[in-house]
């Protein structure tokens, strides 16, 4: 067992536009999904958010997403493989350029949003993604959603020589083919901080989880989503950190 | 002398909008500046234009803008040498992220239109172009504009460890200062070839050339601005490229 | 039998980017679709369009899309009815306000590209767009794609009380559905002149169409989609025009 | 004396992002100026702000801007007067055609950030102005900022046929001209609430204000600005509108 990473969505502030309690989380995460200006961030807020990690040596993701600031990202595009491609090239480059500025460079990719739902269901997509970062960087590893069956995106990584992270969720729960439950459902988002805590060290622990509908689903778990936008999910990431303190002490 | 080389703006469609004829003037140039996206290109037209610069074996350089897409990076903007630092690292960045994808990297820097005019007025705005590309990688090459007394600005660059290289033009007349003489002067923008080819070579041999307002100028000259906006300026291009052959073959 | 309208879509222009022939066709439609700054065009090209289409007494139309400059919003994008609504409604406004200048107003509303398919396909997108368009001004008449079996649209609209033109197509081979048969199928459009403007005649007829199938389809006509991207384009809305006169003369 | 109206920005938020705390303060103001796009805003934020305003009887004011998100339309622009004309009439149209959809229309303009400042210096760029608002609607007033020489402005404005009024500030202190002493300089900005609410009262009473050189400036006021970014700005409304309100019983 690794303890997986916890990674958390960075730099989505935009212009005179604040998101995101940076500050407060970064000293707990080993991961920052920094915003490439997409769907959020810009040159300004890259540069002070990459200075952050930089302080607290916190491992900088490139975060590309659809080109879409008033969606935030949030909008499927129907963007071809080829131009999904390069527009991720053009986001991982523009954050290498603000991190050379600060002495440092991306260790990592994760795709935002929409474009991270819709690579999940379409390989054209994924293979896109994968041809951008290769094409960058081909050791930089490529967080992708964990489900039930990722034989297919392993396959694909493996042929193309990159290394895919696979990420869970703490404070969702999954449906039995390990997507996350519609928010709609009841149950779907877990609210309570033990809860989270638990469902986060029963991933790390590679134990089986309960799906909504009642069904046990055992997900790999590389890294670990977590959440900077208030108080509450900052409360939520320093008692996950402190169980997988605990957690790797016991090993 | 140094044969000067022959630079131009490429890249310079967006989307569905094509601009310049780039694969027309690509064979006569040295250097293709190639937009960033703030005043033009998207990562598409930057991955074509890339390929087809290392097609001919022209050397890239990145061509940032002010943030403005609809003014074409023509209208200054008020941003601070600090915004202009962090803007341009991001679009060298973004550049060199679409150049690995073709095994290259850029190879020098122009800043476009507006803010290339405002950082030969403000040493605080070049200063921080400067400080952009020094962070990039600061072997790379600043194109800044040729004029009258270049001592300021040769004097800042020395101090930050980097490379001007001086910029002239072929179609336009100058003023006393080593400006670009107001386009609505008569005689401030040549339309016959003959002069501007002549005017090219002067410029190469470092010659004085005649100011309109009659004085005489001399230009430190290591590139020449071309362009390739429509049939007429690629014939003057491949007519100047013919006169610079013809020049060193001289020596 | 009407004689149908021709709309071209116009002013599909950016900054400094050209795109269309809107000067040479403009005096040989009825109708012109006006981008409003969202998949094309910007305030002074809608100024200089509008002014154009008034010189020529053409009817001026919103022809409002997606924000996706970058892909000329030919994407689909994730947008919500209640997204749409906003969004056509903002497009509108600011062609009126542009109008008003000119002293007009539009007269009707025609969604370009991706929008004006995924209506067509999505129930929820059309009513979100008609309740844009009626609450701006409920007389304005919306185009909309003639296909095999508008009886469901024509419902709606009829609802809401509003006016639907229907659109055909002169240089695209038609399938079963009455949708326009994919670009990839040979036959599927059309680049011979003759061609085209006999399939106007004929739709302007109310004739049934032979499909790309072989089977027959009679499409309703308000309105019949011209080009005005190159000459040949233009071309062919003169002899369309001149052949719509002569329908008239006959009657 | 006439009491001045108390205007506030709105609608500020973006896509994702929220600024402004407009449901708190929307009850204490007589106008609102909506943000329409270019510096903020988009469809729905501004669909929801009008009803907002709608909802509390407070005028709606259309609030153009530079065409600079990333800098929330606070850094100049070298626009020409012809492109500021066109550019204002699109967003005064587009919240024009938002209003329509509540039932209302907007009221006045108020130009925003870098634009009121650049028009208050440069008479062309204000004649661009009040060009784009005499051709939407010569009877909309457009809100200008109070100096000690408003005669120029005043002119123009009677010359166009158009309503100008003029802007104080509570909250700031002034210099000998009339403008706003620089944010840099001690005593430039009150932050207590007793000083703003004396200020706010002093400039409606049309009393003589000290500047901060010591001198005597007495500045026409109908109406005076005020903000709702926060709990504090807030507070300082509430207690301007209760003094105004005071004010207006003692008459």
């Amino acid at each position: 067992m690794n303890i997986p990473l916890l990674n958390c969505d960075m730099g989505e502030s935009f212009g005179n536009w604040t998101l995101g309690l940076d500050a407060e989380v970064m000293p707990y995460v080993d991961c920052a999904n920094i915003a490439c200006g997409y769907h959020a961030s810009d040159p300004h807020v890259m540069r002070r958010t990459v200075a952050l990690a930089v302080q607290h040596s916190v491992k900088i993701g490139a975060h590309p997403a659809y080109p879409d600031l008033m969606g935030f990202g949030r909008r499927s595009m129907a963007c071809t493989p080829a131009e999904v491609e390069d527009m991720v090239l053009y986001q991982i480059g523009a954050l290498a350029g603000i991190c050379r500025a600060e002495g440092t460079a991306p260790g990592y990719v994760k795709p935002h949003g929409a474009l991270y739902n819709d690579m999940a269901r379409d390989s054209a997509l994924l293979e896109g993604v994968l041809r951008a970062v290769r094409a960058f960087d081909a050791n930089l590893p490529v967080m992708v959603m964990a489900t039930a069956d990722t034989s297919a995106s392993r396959l694909l990584a493996e042929e193309m020589g990159m290394t895919l992270w696979f990420e869970t969720f703490a404070d969702r729960a999954y449906d039995t083919n390990g997507h996350l439950a519609s928010r709609r459902l009841p149950g779907a988002v877990h609210h309570d901080q033990e809860t989270i805590v638990a469902q986060a060290v029963s991933l790390a622990r590679g134990e089986a989880q309960t799906t909504l509908d009642g069904t046990e689903l055992t997900l790999a778990c590389d890294t670990i989503c977590v959440h900077g936008d208030n108080p509450e999910s900052v409360a939520a990431v320093r008692a996950i950190r402190q169980a997988l303190v605990d957690l790797e002490g016991q090993r």
